[in-house]
């Protein structure tokens, strides 16, 4: 590293950030899968626009003001993977939107479908099917009924989707991904078959999936590194810190939640995991304090010492930031504005 | 509530916190001990100038680029409570800072001590001591030559302090206040004796402290309510936030971590609480998601409906803020920039 940077700040490796965009958009493509990345991990349009670039057939955004940051940027064909409630204010933001790109939403309710239809008529929309991650969407059971509804009331509906969150355990991927084909293939649905996030991805069943949306693939994290989803040479995102207090076989690091986000899954072995020390565990987190255990018999690093933290959860480490340092070779090449962050309306 | 704002955003009722500054003002004040609010939770001007105004003796900030955000606005007695590591960047803003206002840094090491008088000589310190958050600082017993060190060093020390952040647990605040007066006491040193945080606040003993550095307090957050630290009515921010999914004894609101941050202690209840239904609890957050489970028999909430959630740890929400919207009587009055939200370095 020859960087020369006030720590904490938030570095992207280039070089291994667009490997990691190259073997998706290749894996996908060998697989027949439309590959839809979530946009919500990065938020920058330099990264969208390269997965654009390498085929992938769409941005997933997570919010309607997520979808304005990318379509003032020129990508024309964005899905809302959100059950999202219209207001007469989102309501008027949907029709913008939709009159701009190819537009598509979420829909889990039929009092959702007819508000949405009577707000932005003819808008394209996927059913949102929960394949046991149990947060939002209907039984497949229901996804007929429910696509029913939607075109009834002047929606078109293009298809099922669903997110299987569940797969974010230890050893739980492959049932994960199991479920999410059974919930998509029982949809039944015409049109697209939408499912995927990072830890299924490669789990996906492609004789019933049309469509992947993984995310956090991008930069990898420590979170993926424990699920044994991403590989150490595939994390491209770190927190560069500087180590400000040590004593015993412990030391603080200045990269806190609010920098790293303070995500911690039950599973997980601490709060972030070092790039140098792969041994070490975040301990205890507070807001500009990392505590950091070794293991016995490993020197403690020197105060000063830069060393660089990979976070629990990328997605909430990149909406922390406004700006990302992008590097090659270890030096400094790029800064891309962090363009969505804080998009959550 | 007239507020007609998109969700989620992050609301503030004037005059809760307004009552808020006044009580710990008259408090302090009642007690003979000066009070220096840590502007970390607030990160805005208008609140930092407004503790001054009722009597604050300066400001505590965690970071050099919060204390210059706060120097620029003309806050001019300034401690930055952190074991801050000069490295030449550094150093030149801590020169460039010490020039304009008063400006006082914590110091835990004799090698720290070193660097710091090296790079900033004559330098106002003040020694950290580990009153049992076992964090960062030395024990009572080597806060004396510490001092020692840094005042032959060519540093100034202008005395001691310490965070009780031990008393961050359910009926652990008394303990933690007895370990911080012993603490200081036993630090002996000359002139300043600084501890304090909201939940131990009220029982610091001020036969020893002769400063308290208390943050949540401005705003409170369901961190403070299940300690019991602070009342409902104490609880001055909120984040607005639409019904958007629901099912069984369930729904969904569109409030997730990159809204309310994701910090969950051990002891919480859950991810934050709700305004409207106290009783309720949010099992599970994801970025834009937050669950809640309400009671069996009570009544779910209708899609698009508006609630309030009082989230875990308030100074992780204002820095994903960009903005404070102030309301008094349910409209909305003003908005305050996060002026030093992402000023981590």
């Amino acid at each position: 590293m020859v960087l020369d940077l006030p720590t904490p700040c938030v570095i992207v490796d280039g070089d291994v950030l667009d490997r990691n965009l190259r073997t998706m958009a290749t894996a996908a493509a060998g697989r027949g899968i439309a590959l839809r990345p979530h946009a919500k991990t990065h938020k920058c349009v330099e990264i969208a626009r390269r997965q654009v670039e390498l085929g992938a057939a769409g941005l997933t955004v997570a919010t309607v003001s997520e979808a304005e940051v990318f379509a003032a940027a020129g990508l024309d064909d964005l899905f809302i993977a959100y059950p999202i409630w219209p207001t007469p204010q989102r309501a008027a933001r949907l029709r913008e939107l939709a009159s701009r790109v190819r537009l598509r939403i979420g829909v889990d309710s039929a009092e959702s479908a007819e508000a949405l239809a009577t707000a932005v008529p003819g808008l394209e929309v996927l059913v949102e099917v929960d394949s046991g991650h149990h947060r939002s969407g209907v039984t497949p059971a229901q996804a007929g009924a429910l696509a029913a509804t939607a075109e009834n009331a002047g929606l078109t509906v293009r298809g099922v989707f669903t997110f299987p969150g569940h797969a974010y355990g230890p050893g739980r991927q492959r049932q994960a991904a199991q479920d999410e084909s059974a919930a998509l293939a029982e949809a039944d649905g015409p049109g697209v078959r939408s499912g995927g996030s990072t830890p299924t991805v490669a789990l996906s069943g492609a004789d019933v999936l049309t469509e992947i949306r993984p995310g956090v693939y991008v930069f990898g994290d420590a979170q993926q590194l424990e699920l044994g989803t991403c590989g150490w040479d595939e994390v491209a995102l770190t927190v560069l810190s500087t180590v400000v207090s040590r004593s015993g076989n412990r030391f603080v690091l200045d990269a806190g939640s609010k920098v790293l986000g303070a995500d911690r899954q039950a599973w997980a072995t601490g709060f972030g995991r070092l790039a140098e020390h792969p041994d070490a565990r975040i301990v205890a987190l507070s807001e500009h304090h990392a505590t950091v255990a070794l293991p016995d018999g490993v020197p403690l690093p020197h105060l000063g010492d830069v060393l660089r933290v990979v976070p629990n959860h990328v997605c909430t480490t990149v909406n922390l930031a406004d700006e990302l340092i992008v590097t090659a070779a270890g030096a400094e090449v790029d800064r891309w504005r962090v363009a969505a962050r804080n998009a959550n309306t």
